[in-house]
């Protein structure tokens, strides 16, 4: 299958490198990476055991890319505004859509530019970050949740769930694409924010009581903001300690937006705070906590 | 009258040097500024005009200061665990204490090693900045409202209300300190913690928005808070627009906590959170956005 990466930070760099070496073929859109990359292919340290492509397909403009069969998309939502133009032409008339980015809208974006019934979405539980340039660092995890945009389970979802399954990335297709990206903003509006405004990594969080106090309290209200999305079946109280008790797990893990903050780079305030407020707001359910670290945080983006 | 400053940062500065430019017989226990004001002197930079006190009376040891009818305590409370070590020696008879530390159980703390009948508290309006040794910066504002730690309105507090006054630090005297002590918790919670935690001025924190929302809402929290506490009088909830409107006048000012966080010093977390977090909860007042502001601002603490 012909694939494209479009955005490949630590996310598609990682992907995109599973794909490759289960036999797929890969090209990569790449920026930061291309010289390293061209010169001495990609490299992977993983928990799982490392190792080098040396032969990868990079490119710098999409237009060089081809049409393939299926575009991952694991862009920052910040460079969202660059959508159409790095995705339009990758697409022939049957190529799908799948976005691995963070958040709320992203599907919608896409829908609105190339048509709902291309779109697919997955929710990706990875620890990764990027080392030097051409390499890419997995700490942890991996898994993808995935699912039809429009709803229902295709065809399309349960042969990508496959394919991903059989490239050593444990996927599911779901049924109920919104339930899933809302589990994961349990996860994420806590974790990413808190790490992001504090700059203490997730372990130093959950270890100081009154903090994971409010962690705790973060997710009860994303919680209630998702039960009133009207999703297929409610995310259940007990969700919330064990997400704290799954990340109790994660050995000083510092998630993505705190490394963009540290790094000096925009954060995905939009996707991860401001969908999701919009929404529960929309549905009548008051976030007040979230809302206060949504503010801070992009207060923290005023220069 | 003999005065003793403890506790000379810059709010003990500045007090001490307008009371002994007035006259008053002011004895300054000194740290990081002795050297420099026994050399030079104290020098007050203020919007009101500056002046130099050539010969000040600075002192490294209470046990060297005498006796003396008022010690004012400056201190940071994260200090007071020397307070009796550093006011005992000072006190006669017929002493008093005023302390203008910030937040709550500064009183209660005082009247617990000396008598709760010298004790009065006292609210001071500052802005000033301890510039470099032997010279303090005068910023804005800069009245006091003090009351008597056990109630009621003495002679004493007005006496030395006038004291101050006459000594251009405009001063008044209150019947219930501890309204006027939450009074200034509804201003120092909201932006010492905000400003310190995310490292901007309060007129960056008001110039954005939601921001501006969220010290809002935190100041009607410690309304909420104060009063549940039996207060003489409520306080009205257009205090809240009062206050607000108050900082945007101050031009990019840095509040105490948001200096003590950039220069590493500890924070007055317990004074200005941890007790009326508690005071609130025992009088059955939840203050969530609070609660979640103390919490990051503790971890913060963590190293």
């Amino acid at each position: 299958m012909k694939i494209a990466i479009v955005g490949a930070g630590a996310l598609g760099l990682y992907y995109g490198a599973m794909l490759q070496r289960a036999g797929q073929d890969v090209r990569f859109l790449l920026r930061r990476d291309f010289e390293a990359i061209s010169r001495e292919g990609l490299k992977v340290k993983s928990i799982n055991g490392d190792f080098h492509l040396k032969q990868v397909q990079g490119f710098r403009d999409p237009a060089e890319m081809g049409k393939v069969d299926l575009v991952i998309v694991g862009l920052k939502t910040f460079a969202n505004q660059h959508m159409d133009e790095l995705v339009r032409p990758l697409l022939g008339e049957d190529s799908a859509i799948l976005t691995l980015q963070n958040g709320l809208g992203n599907e919608e974006l896409l829908a609105g530019l190339f048509g709902a019934e291309r779109v697919l979405g997955g929710i990706a539980f990875l620890c990764s970050n990027r080392g030097e340039p051409g390499t890419v660092l997995h700490l942890g995890q991996g898994h993808i949740r995935l699912g039809e945009f429009s709803g229902g389970l295709s065809s399309r979802a349960s042969d990508l769930a496959a394919l991903l399954s059989s490239a050593a990335v444990p996927c599911e297709a779901v049924t109920d694409l919104a339930r899933a990206r809302w589990e994961k903003l349990v996860w994420n509006i806590p974790f990413n924010g808190l790490c992001a405004l504090t700059g203490k990594d997730v372990t130093e969080l959950l270890g100081h009581g009154p903090s994971r106090q409010q962690v705790r309290y973060l997710m009860q209200e994303v919680v209630a903001g998702a039960n009133a999305q009207g999703l297929s079946e409610p995310i259940a109280a007990a969700f919330v300690e064990k997400m704290i008790e799954f990340t109790d797990g994660m050995d000083h893990y510092q998630p993505s937006m705190m490394l963009d903050r540290l790094e000096g780079r925009p954060l995905e305030l939009d996707a991860i705070y401001g969908q999701p407020l919009a929404r529960a707001e929309k549905a009548g359910v008051d976030l007040p906590l979230v809302r206060m670290l949504h503010a801070l945080l992009e207060l923290g983006e005023e220069h």
